[in-house]
């Protein structure tokens, strides 16, 4: 073959190269052009389309580093055989369809997993994102650390270790896609010999965690200051899982005296571990916080769990986890050799952005939004003070509504959503006998001011009994 | 307080209210202005640095987002109380180390688990990153659907169909952070109650994974077409995990008639299941590539898995399970509920790097690349033919060498070592008694033309005994 028609456009925002390409690459992949087709040399197709001899000569260039032509020295360029090469034809299949959830759409939807999304930090994210892929390329690329990049969990001990007092050194951290994933890692690390206790109301993202992982489950009621730690004594729990920063889901703070019970308890026994999840510790807006348990842990007793995802945004998969030194040599015996979850990439975007300090900005802005979303809400119910309690304010990014009298929790959940507006009620984080029924939950993380004002005058209207 | 004293340096690279900002907040952090004390006016503030009063104003409006000042109408700004705020000092702590392999370094490493990372595909990579990230904003950092974004599954169920006969629809799919993270998963969808059968020699990883996951995993032996069903029989196991398309590590391609004998096998019982790992299909020099095993399934018995980590970069963290129906019901059931592992962002990323045909020319390109250096391994150790036969050539991206005579593997690896070039025993791979002693795997991926050119001129003369 020395000719090859082809119709170049230059009006085609495609360079004239890419059109030859495209035109050969078509042809010899439907077998117009057959394998071993002595193609035009680069001068005669050059002459012929009346175009430069480095236009053809970039376009098969281009086949040849792709595998669509070989040359022979000497002879020229031949098409190759194409039987192996991966052609994916455009082609529209019809697939069956997964079940997805339709939700009725509300005008509010006071949901208690929110994040204010619009204060993600889109510049500086951007910004790093594009430094750090111009910066030193293949190490970027490579897998990385299974526990996570070292100056990445560097900036979170220091990081914890300021913001929240917890005490520890990188060997420890473990970096993880969410906290789901490292409850799971931890599963393996502690192995399936314990059973776990879990608060009740419960987080029911790690209750159900735990159960898919074969687990004993024990529910623990709770008092006023958290874990009931009498009751979890009368279950055969090794291991507690507890939320003490701001429990999820009733707000409560656990006071030092229920937490040093709860260390004697784990200490009492080889074996004893507590999972303290410190999901949105970052969230309080009365008062000095309280460090972390972890802190205090003297025995090597606590796992402590803390994520980017409630802080930045879910779609951050960032997680860490720290274990006690003892469970972190496990770690490494039993599962050091599972690669890690996340990205090199962005580990490196997340140490930029907690080492040039975007991270503290950010966490004191998002703090001063919720905050103001927090008081706007407590004021906006407060006509409805004498009917109902509010409980779990002051920290987080929900609080909950305890009504009096013969009110049902399904009342209040459906004259409000009759008017547009989502609510949850407490029932649904009760693991067994649902006895409490008058408490619905209220999450302002999602919701602007005007929206909350507007949709808090609608609930004191429907609300009023 | 009615002056602050600051120098503002003009030559400073930050702008003028950025250094205005920074010193109130420093000031306010470390208590030199008190709580509550009142600061200037945006007026006299201007006046007293000589600077416009909007410069001042930009400053106080950001030290007012992030919580550090309030402001009381008619009466001006005030520090507010600090106590809660986050305060990231950069300080240092002395961290204990954890250990961290101090390898020898070799001048050439034939690592059977090499990526070019050259050829990663940086600028496309970069350009599509750039365009997600401008993209509707708040859609991309939600949380996203636990099996991954559907579109991404689409794209994927397209691929597979087109270049592994791969037969499924997007509802099967599941997306996830790697392969590991996946094998955890599946083992918490098909419960623990499982005995898995892994190849011998076996790819280490999964072979570990499935123990740290507190299965029995049986060894099953292989003869020249893969995994022996008839030894399979006699093993109590009921699910066999295996890599047909070019065994890991002997680089042998099952034939058809394994492949039909293993899916009877797995018909025979209820329960049973083969776990497909189709870890690097893309790289096949000659011949036409065999289709999945799946695709001849018609019992909804194979599990398929794949990834981008070895097609792309291992930094990629992203990798894919196709489940039989019955279990992808299960997953929904029992596991639907955990977060994805994979950010929106990177799935919108990989999902236009398929569908905009990068993904199909990055591959045609990289088997190119892999194919010279294969051929070129090839063609320089063939002085040593008659001393050893080489084996699991034109497939993956290593080949192996076996020794006859007296040999023994840890001579070959020390001779090798000795001139700076790592070579890799298969004795690594077998579990239990290590009977193979003289066959070494060699990976081309990671090395350049030249360095293999010259590496097996050394091997030529040093195993030459």
């Amino acid at each position: 073959m020395n000719e090859l028609t082809m119709n170049l456009n230059p009006k085609d925002k495609r360079p004239l190269y890419e059109q030859i390409y495209q035109y050969i690459k078509e042809n010899i992949v439907t077998g117009r052009i057959a394998y071993q087709e002595k193609l035009p040399s680069t001068r005669l197709l050059a002459k012929h389309l009346e175009v430069s001899r480095s236009t053809v000569e970039l376009a098969y260039e281009q086949l040849l580093s792709e595998g669509y032509i070989e040359s022979e020295p000497y002879r020229g360029f031949f098409a190759a055989e194409i039987e192996g090469l991966v052609h994916l034809v455009q082609e529209q299949r019809i697939c069956a369809e997964e079940e997805e959830g339709k939700e009725k759409r509300y005008r509010f939807d006071f949901t208690p997993n929110g994040v204010d999304l619009k204060s993600f930090p889109y510049n500086a994210w951007r910004k790093l994102s594009k430094e750090i892929l111009l910066d030193d390329k293949v190490e970027l690329f490579r897998l990385g650390n299974p526990q996570g990049e070292r100056g990445f969990r560097e900036a979170i001990c220091k990081y914890l270790y300021q913001a929240r007092g917890v005490n520890c050194h990188p060997g420890q951290v473990i970096v993880g896609a969410g906290s789901d994933y490292l409850l799971m890692l931890l599963c393996s690390v502690i192995g399936r010999e314990h059973v776990i206790a879990v608060e009740n109301p419960a987080y029911k993202q790690a209750y159900r965690l735990f159960v898919s992982q074969s687990y004993q489950v024990c529910p623990v009621g709770m008092d006023v200051y958290g874990m009931k730690v009498a009751s979890l004594r009368e279950t055969e729990a090794d291991v507690a899982y507890v939320t003490p920063s701001h429990q999820y889901p009733t707000g409560i703070v656990m006071p030092m005296k229920r937490r040093m019970e709860l260390l004697k308890w784990a200490n009492e026994e080889e074996g004893r571990y507590i999972i303290e999840d410190d999901y949105d510790s970052e969230f309080r807006y009365k008062g000095k916080p309280i460090p972390a348990l972890q802190g205090y842990d003297r025995g090597g007793k606590v796992i402590y769990l803390g994520t980017f995802s409630k802080s930045i945004a879910p779609a951050i998969r960032m997680s860490y986890m720290v274990l006690p030194e003892e469970l972190a040599d496990s770690y490494r015996n039993k599962c050091g050799f599972i690669s890690s979850t996340v990205s090199v990439v962005d580990q490196l975007i997340m140490r930029r952005f907690i080492e040039d300090g975007y991270y503290e900005r950010h966490l004191n802005k998002t703090r001063a939004l919720y905050k103001g979303r927090h008081d706007l809400l407590i004021k906006g119910l407060a006509p409805l003070a004498g009917r109902c309690r509010i409980s779990g304010e002051y920290a987080g990014v929900h609080l909950l509504l305890s009504f009096e009298g013969n009110v049902t929790e399904a009342d209040l959940i459906c004259r409000a959503g009759e008017r547009g507006i989502r609510v949850y009620g407490l029932s649904d984080y009760i693991i067994g006998d649902k006895t409490e029924k008058r408490t619905v939950l209220l999450g302002y993380a999602n919701l602007s001011e005007g929206e909350i004002k507007e949709a808090a005058e609608i609930l004191c209207r429907v609300w009023r009994f």
